[in-house]
């Protein structure tokens, strides 16, 4: 017998996010996990429907992904782009020869009608990958930010400007008129459910395009299991992309502290690194204390462990006392 | 002082005629030559706007072709195809790395609202090409195959099925109410043209689209210069590609002498091979006997100065004589 034999789901972006997403996917039985993934960093660029953090997931999790250099394809090759550039095309946004396919065959999809939960679907069954990947909608919602030259849209400030402008207000363009993947909310609803873990992703652009699709927040609430967020910031840091850098641009601390504040209404549990040991959460929600920085992969399991572990000692939505655990040990 | 100091124009389709517009490309004096290319060929496909014809000869002239696979670039590497193979996407039509950037950068040119005819002079330009190249007409027109199975799209015909399917009539879709290309008419009326050469392609689906569209024919018969064709049947057979099947197909005979037959309201000479010395001509056009197989660089230029040699020596749009020059002696 497993020792955890019920359903969970993951809030995920890209990369950090992906890191655990994989932990989880290969320490559950198979079929148990849900993904679903931020698509406001989705966006078009050459005629292609690009969704960096659902290919991020699709990648990690069929073993796909590159290692290194934390996007796109290992064993990559980048003709196309090098092509691209002596005809005089637009090249700040690089796309492997290999990552290629996966926007082609996602555009010709839409455009014949079929939705992104059904192509999502469709490339994880072509990807052999059991855990289930979700996008947040399957209506467009777009991340931007307003920086001292005006709104831009998400890559243009990720990628092209390499999160350089200093960020004052982020909106996500068209999640109030969006609805959920039905998928997700299904997911959550799931009777089986033991666990939704929002992954250490960067809050203020991966994980809250996610709660801006009306629904979602409402079903995190409501669903039985409890709700467990990892920290993405370790001693003040983000281990990777601009999360710590923004978190202060909008006026809050760049901690795991200020991270839970903005989960305070959804999380009955946060997982903070040993270095964050002495970290302030609010009273209602218990304090997990491991090691939660991912470089091998025992370490992605072994934090996957230390999470659903965390959240079989808590009894379902009730309020937990303050103690902290320190399952690390 | 050059021997051929007068422009040139070529229509053109695919490989083999490419083969003589490279010829004509590089014993002509720096942008002397105008080809107007076959767009019949043209579709889309993955989303993308593909010209096999356009770019065979930009390829071609730029010294980026393949030249063992008669089609695509050299050096070419195969990525994109096989993930999309992986990931269930159409793989009948193959298209390389490099070979990508081509077509995504045309169609977003198109989206954009340039005109065939402005993105293929760019791509001439970025690839370093002296040789205008020129679409046959900015409008759509395809190349439609009547078989058994009823009417086909060209590149379903050419390359999905093989040429195999009998052909029982051609069409060209859109012809009627296309218009040429500026830079063709005004190549037809330039006052130092010298000579316009039909590049041994395929008669019936490379050079009569061109010919198809409205304003093409007219300014071919009225232009100054000798009009010259060479024969892509050499002894009853095309040296590449169903010309000989196809003309077998719709009644024809695959020689020689049928192909004049074709043209013979246009041309003013008409070049085959030694093998096909007796082929029989009309009266009002010259024959000219040469080796037209092009295997080499120097049998391309060699070729290429024959045909221009045999027009220097007619007077322009004069009725010739009917004697049989040969020139290859």
């Amino acid at each position: 017998m497993r020792t955890h034999p019920g359903s969970v789901v993951a809030l995920s972006g890209g990369v950090g996010g992906a890191k655990l997403a994989l932990g989880l996917h290969r320490i559950l039985d198979t079929g148990k996990l849900t993904v679903i993934c931020n698509t406001g960093d989705d966006f078009r660029h050459l005629g292609l429907h690009i969704c960096p953090d659902i290919d991020t997931i699709l990648y990690t999790l069929s073993g796909l992904a590159d290692p290194d250099r934390g996007w796109g394809r290992h064993g990559e090759t980048w003709n196309f782009m090098e092509a691209l550039k002596d005809l005089g095309g637009e090249t700040w946004f690089r796309i492997g020869d290999r990552d290629l396919a996966i926007h082609t065959e996602r555009t010709q999809r839409l455009e014949h009608g079929e939705s992104l939960s059904a192509v999502t679907d469709h490339f994880r069954q072509r990807l052999g990958i059991s855990t289930r990947i979700v996008p947040m909608s399957d209506d467009p919602v777009r991340t931007q930010l307003l920086s001292e030259a005006g709104w831009l849209d998400f890559q243009d400030y990720f990628v092209r400007q390499r999160c350089n402008p200093a960020v004052r207000e982020i909106a996500f363009a068209g999640a109030e008129k969006s609805g959920p993947a039905p998928a997700a909310i299904s997911a959550l609803n799931d009777p089986q459910l033991q666990a939704v873990v929002i992954c250490p992703s960067n809050p203020l652009i991966s994980i809250e395009p996610i709660l801006a699709v009306p629904g979602i927040r409402e079903a995190l609430k409501g669903c039985s299991a409890p709700l467990i967020g990892v920290s993405p910031i370790i001693g003040g840091r983000a281990v990777r992309g601009p999360a710590d850098k923004l978190m202060r641009e909008l006026g809050f601390d760049s901690s795991a502290t200020a991270v839970a504040q903005r989960y305070s209404d959804l999380i009955d549990a946060w997982v903070v690194d040993k270095v964050d040991a002495d970290t302030l959460v609010p009273s209602n929600i218990k304090k997990v204390i491991t090691s939660t920085m991912m470089v091998s992969m025992e370490d992605r399991e072994r934090l996957a462990r230390d999470v659903l572990d965390a959240t079989q000692q808590m009894s379902s939505k009730q309020p937990s006392t303050t103690k902290t655990a320190d399952v690390s040990a």
